[in-house]
């Protein structure tokens, strides 16, 4: 297999973009990377998205986005793992590229959804849940995040208010992206007092429906130099998966799938925990920061928002999370969000993230999971630019 | 990159599976496939799908059917690529293998479309089509193909019964395979007779909605042996894009994405259309059969129907077309179709087609349609037991 870097990065800002559809949003973000580095020729473009077909009108989003950027012809799919959707197109743009079909692959994630109204895009949304079991029961999206959150709250002592750091890192950094949906400040005060969504999970638990869209051009890492000066290696892309139905896991209180991820890629990677400089979390609620954190090695179970609470996990601190306003406070344009995490990546890694930069970092990771932990995908990457 | 083979397959029926979910469709299909060949086991699973967020209400496929069959844990996802998701899926599985990314992997397709009315799955189905400039207009996707046809007859002097054979030819082969949806026989004439739906396609220019699961199990060459005494080699597997918006072609008459994938398969495979001993078209609508034809080297320009009237098509013919029914015949459940395809290929190729067997074939084909000709994936396969 060959080794892949990641060439170029592109993204739109998310928000409501009324005034764009969505072939748009996806051209602006993938010419966008193609204008940083064009390797003149494309051999395959991976598509991330769940919801375009309930909420947006159109599927066969991978000839239409291949074409609409000039690429007619070319190999073309869309990737489907719910809100994991992203960092999955990624995975198989990595897979094309390592495994030598292809030399230059995009891999590109979008959503738009505020173009629908809120019971359609939270009926969507409910599609990463398990039909036959949950959301026939009633189960929304969140409320099925809130039954976690609430089991762990009991299970480990955790008061609501431990969960506050997260939403206020999130939205602190998000402050220094250009292309967060929400820079301003939320302080413990605010979050405290938001209103209820889903009892425990309140407005400031939860990352906010968005439209975006983000893309990377892979190509074997032997090729990258001839297109940058700052290419970012992948060390390592896994996905795992869990049971979709939160009542059929072993333990709902250790995200499975996230732990298999994980391991599989610090084994490619050959690193540990203690070797990761930042750590893009998929903190669509905090619950599942803290999760994450506990599933990745980073806090013992149940003590994953210590960690935010000691504020180890800001920009200084010894583990940055979200760093550039993760999916709280950058917002969460659910198919693309995987393809942000790396793209955001690329930024630190390259010395690119203006007053967000983690100083000296030299591997970061993300985690992008679908449905409540059921599909969760890791990748690692490495500066060598 | 590595020799890749396909050592199991499975499939259901083709029907109205009104008494099972969508995740038991699936299941009988991929446990079918490893009852008859189980590697121990399974790396990662690919489904092809189109349709089950909007008619079947899931999403998250890949997850759900991986816990669904035991494979909890494993690499999973879902691949869409409108009526071409099946195929699109089995590429995906091939390049894992040949890549070195995975040694086994299921590639499987589903789809439950029956269960909801039919309004609902003409809408559903015209999301392969361009929301923006086709649907938004009032186009369904028959009216699409009907567009095409009418063309078709006009540029080129056919007249509708010359579409007569493609629809015979495929009922005729559906009442050897007990799976499919429709093993009856159609005439000539009532063909001529038979209701119209978008002028000029009737009813039997159409394929019928309808359930099903297709699966298959790929490994590399070199290990096939060890689990099956028939493997079927992978001799190419390409897809290739097309402007998805009938209007924006430069030729609608010509499947430039059908003629760009089947090329790139025959170079790969080292083949011309000569040594391809059989062909599964898909037959989603006659004009499609028609087209395929033409851009796949078996016929000229406007003269695809010639074959079907003058009998080459048929299990004897020079070039045998819809061998267990297609999409016509054995159904066409919009995702589940291009592993359908491959499934029968392997049929075919293993000599366990029954009274459908073509005689002595040793190099099948099979193109796989999303929308009117946007996305095409060609596997060519070949019996190396």
């Amino acid at each position: 297999m060959r080794d892949v870097s990641i060439i170029a990065i592109g993204q739109t800002k998310v928000d409501e973009h009324w005034g764009k559809s969505l072939r748009h949003l996806a051209a602006d973000a993938i010419l966008a990377a193609l204008a940083e580095a064009n390797p003149g020729r494309i051999d395959a473009l991976y598509v991330g998205n769940m919801i375009s077909g309930e909420v947006a009108g159109q599927e066969h989003l991978g000839a239409l986005i291949a074409d609409f950027v000039g690429l007619r012809g070319v190999e073309a799919v869309k990737v489907e793992a719910a809100c994991g959707s992203g960092a999955a197109a990624v995975r198989l743009g990595y897979a094309a590229v390592a495994g030598g079909l292809c030399d230059f692959v995009i891999a590109a994630g979008v959503e738009k959804m505020t173009d629908a109204n809120g019971g359609e895009v939270t009926a969507a949304l409910a599609l990463a849940a398990d039909g036959d079991y949950e959301t026939s029961q009633g189960l929304s999206f969140v409320s099925i995040n809130a039954l976690l959150m609430r089991r762990y709250m009991y299970e480990f002592g955790v008061k609501h208010e431990d969960f506050a750091g997260f939403a206020v890192n999130a939205h602190k950094n998000a402050i220094g992206n250009p292309n967060a949906m929400f820079p301003y400040p939320v302080t413990a005060q605010a979050f405290a007092k938001a209103r209820m969504i889903a009892d425990p999970i309140n407005l400031l638990d939860s990352s906010p429906i968005g439209d975006g869209a983000a893309a990377v051009v892979l190509c074997p890492t032997e090729m990258a130099r001839q297109f940058t000066e700052k290419p970012v290696r992948v060390m390592a892309s896994a996905i795992a998966t869990d049971s979709v139905a939160l009542h059929d896991r072993h333990d709902p209180m250790a995200l499975q799938a996230a732990y298999l991820s994980v391991q599989r890629a610090y084994s490619l990677a050959k690193i540990t925990p203690g070797d990761i400089d930042l750590f893009e979390t998929h903190d669509a609620f905090t619950i599942m920061a803290a999760l994450e954190l506990e599933a990745c090695g980073f806090a013992q179970r149940g003590q994953g928002t210590r960690l935010a609470q000691a504020g180890e996990i800001g920009i200084d601190g010894r583990i940055p999370v979200s760093t550039m306003g993760g999916l709280k406070g950058r917002g969460h344009p659910v198919g693309a969000t995987g393809v942000y995490q790396i793209v955001e990546l690329v930024q630190q890694l390259r010395g690119e993230a203006g007053v967000n930069q983690v100083k000296d970092c030299r591997i970061g990771m993300a985690q992008n999971i679908g449905g409540s932990g059921a599909t969760v995908v890791t990748h690692i990457l490495e500066r060598i630019g």
